[in-house]
């Protein structure tokens, strides 16, 4: 049977989502993944795989992580709610399986995702606080957010994001459907939300610091999708959502103009 | 120049707020003060005492903890602003300097105190959000809210309020005003207000634990003065804030009948 399992998780004390080699010396890094299978073993008695809808990086939180597992033939017979359960006692307290389903036994957390939903949380002014701050990241300069808006509209469309990538790491296609991304004022919060077909790796953390850089006045708004700025720090980032059918995502955009479109 | 600090921390990962003697082995406790002071002894180059207004215990968070320190003569010349943003550099993010303003000499954090505001906040569902949940309690069992309200209102009043104390712990008097204990639900979540003149050890969280025997059943509303129930987790603790003059303490409450108050 498959299982489909929804996660929330503080990114603060992870390397990330995905499971690393062992570092020299032996010691394995603390990642989600990671976490997750020794919980599942625990409960079932087996080897279990996760797999997850995105690799957050390191720093990187979620609020609706998605992942599917498969649970060998005889794993003990345990109710989903149970699942939960007895995962999260198994789990430290920054990650949370918030939902355990069944899924079809096509579904894949990562093929099937149709779409993701990021946010990202800047946070004007001189400090953050210790109860919220640790899904925010500080903007201490002033920022012309009208500014950050137009270079947000910008930046949305079908296109090449390959320059807002870390380099060389997106085997296959770099284009990609960028469907919103907006930054609204929430008191002295800017959120900023990006909604896509996909993202390459670091692209929403290059997304938010070219809107950054543009607010600070070193790049002009039409010529964020050319110019793109520094990489924003993980500790803002949230992994919001994963869209998958028959939610649909949002919009059909035709590529930019002047930006390739290859079909891999 | 005595200066007065607010400060907000995330008390998880605190032995509280009072420097400790060392253990055995050498090794000293984590608190709020010692990293203050460690903190001002790097900004300043010498020992500098940190008085502060509430001794939280360990685990417990404030949003405005108040201390008073004394600049040594011939310290250097920092603005209050330097004076805050030195601070929170050298200090971990789950502890911030808020504000730094200058203090009457006379003022004394804790002795000039009329008042403070704790808050309890008590998630009821089945987890504790990753993101949010580190100053919150969890409640996954029903409660009778309206018990609980009723309970509150028969706690508010001036009275002996040594059966909610850790025991022999309080030197002195044990008569408290309690001029408000209010309970209020905000979707899934209780928050409890508490606001008196002063606190006995562990009282807050005795109070709660009390309220939460309420809801529960376990405790008749009208029993609860006479009868407190266990002392609630620490985590969903948090000092909101310390009053002082101008501002005036809520209310003037007459001795609870049957109580004894002793004057001390």
């Amino acid at each position: 049977m498959r299982l489909r399992l929804e996660l929330a998780y503080l990114g603060r004390f992870f390397e990330g989502w995905q499971v690393q080699a062992p570092r020299a010396g032996g010691t394995a890094a603390r990642t989600v993944q990671g976490e997750l299978e020794k919980a599942l073993r625990d409960l079932f008695g087996s080897e279990i795989r996760a797999h997850g809808a995105g690799r957050t990086d390191s720093g990187v939180h979620a609020d609706g992580q998605v992942a599917h597992v498969d649970l060998p033939p005889g794993a003990p017979s345990i109710p989903f709610e149970g699942i939960r359960r007895g995962l999260n006692t198994k789990l430290s307290e920054d990650v949370r399986v918030l939902s355990v389903s069944e899924a079809a036994p096509d579904f894949h957390a990562r093929h099937s995702a149709i779409g993701k939903v990021y946010v990202y949380r800047l946070r004007r002014g001189e400090l953050l606080h210790p109860h919220r701050g640790l899904v925010e990241a500080l903007a201490s300069e002033p920022l012309d957010v009208a500014a950050m808006g137009a270079a947000a509209a910008a930046l949305v469309g079908r296109r090449d994001f390959a320059p807002f990538s870390l380099t060389g790491s997106d085997p296959g296609t770099t284009v990609r459907t960028l469907a919103r991304l907006d930054v609204e004022e929430q008191g002295t919060l800017l959120v900023i939300t990006a909604v896509g077909d996909g993202f390459l790796r670091g692209m929403v953390r290059r997304l938010v610091g070219t809107l950054r850089d543009v607010g600070r006045g070193r790049i002009r708004p039409e010529d964020a999708p050319i110019k793109p700025g520094p990489t924003a720090e993980a500790r803002g980032l949230t992994l919001e959502r994963v869209l998958y059918p028959p939610e649909t995502f949002p919009g059909d955009f035709p590529a930019a103009a002047g930006a390739p479109v290859s079909s891999g």
